[in-house]
């Protein structure tokens, strides 16, 4: 398998978790987002949105939410998602809530073109991020309370898991205040201690 | 079922959609968003998200795509997936690219916070607006020229459509041209001749 993949890139993190979660060998190939290379002839003759991460697995499968279904199907080990119906409901609202309406307000396309585009200040910049980082994760801190066992659900990772880590590692690198959000915080800790996670870290 | 629903919401007009074209009956409790009602207590102890739509099938499910994989696996009448894995995936990315990277970048709860709290002009919100669509748009131009049929993937109604239609909809009312995205307009002009498109139309 080959991950077009980005180390800063919240949406291929999750999939290098969920690749490593599953003890599934694949091969990265770089696409540095700073360079603007997602927009290269190259790239987009593979995947014409533009956007990382892409896997390829034989064919070539853009979207990491639907990747991440894909692998649950193709590659049954480690389960990322609860068998019963109304749980695994639940767990996909919880990833959605994060790969929905918070990632794409917040990503580096977004963030660019507000200040780039629309000629916003630094400082609005950072308004803007912090206001959907905090109403997202509001929300969120509120259900999980509720769902979450050692991880967002229950004591086994889910996707979940692997849309929140990267998405509290994007937070801190804003300098978002944390502590109105302990479940979220706890959850996070608890991830980061699993080989699956660290091997996935933007540093590692 | 109960659909907690607003007539011009794209996400809750994807599942009007859906249950249509499942002949599922629902009843529809409105959350009326201009007036904040999504915000209010009672809602807000049913959804901590505050968006809409969701649904109650015994249990009260939330986020737009949850809930179709929710309806697909519980009522599996008229498929809105297809079949095989490689074309499920491909499916589920086409519609995360909608609901994923244009639709909530576009919403009202977006566009509002642009302009009362950043204080945006209407005509910068309508710059955000189009670009935002323009671009995606022109990727899923290129991608369902590839995947169409009569519908956006071979010839039967997925969840692409039902996402699609909803977000050419609303599109249309920000008055974004489209003739550069001639098989977008013929996918929808198609869907809109069925009477589950038809019905689940805000205006309907």
């Amino acid at each position: 398998m080959k991950l077009y993949d980005y180390s800063k890139s919240s949406a291929a993190y999750r999939l290098r978790i969920a690749l490593n979660l599953k003890g599934l060998d694949y091969e990265k190939v770089n696409v540095n987002l700073l360079h603007g290379e997602q927009k290269g002839d190259d790239y987009k003759a593979l995947n014409p949105q533009g956007l990382v991460p892409a896997l390829e697995d034989k064919t070539l499968y853009t979207q990491s939410l639907a990747i991440l279904e894909y692998l649950e199907e193709a590659y049954p080990q480690t389960p990322l998602l609860p068998n019963n119906l109304a749980d695994k409901t639940q767990v996909r609202a919880l990833a959605l809530s994060i790969a929905c309406d918070i990632h794409p307000l917040n990503n580096l396309r977004v963030l660019k073109y507000l200040t780039v585009d629309m000629a916003l200040s630094e400082e609005q910049k950072m308004q803007w991020y912090h206001h959907w980082i905090s109403e997202g994760f509001t929300a969120l801190e509120k259900q999980l309370a509720e769902t979450a066992g050692t991880f967002s659900f229950g004591d086994a990772p889910s996707i979940v898991d692997v849309c929140l880590v990267p998405q509290v590692f994007n937070a801190n690198r804003f300098k978002v205040p944390m502590d109105a959000f302990p479940t979220i915080k706890r959850i996070v800790a608890q991830c980061e201690t699993l080989e699956a996670f660290k091997l996935a870290h933007p540093d590692a």
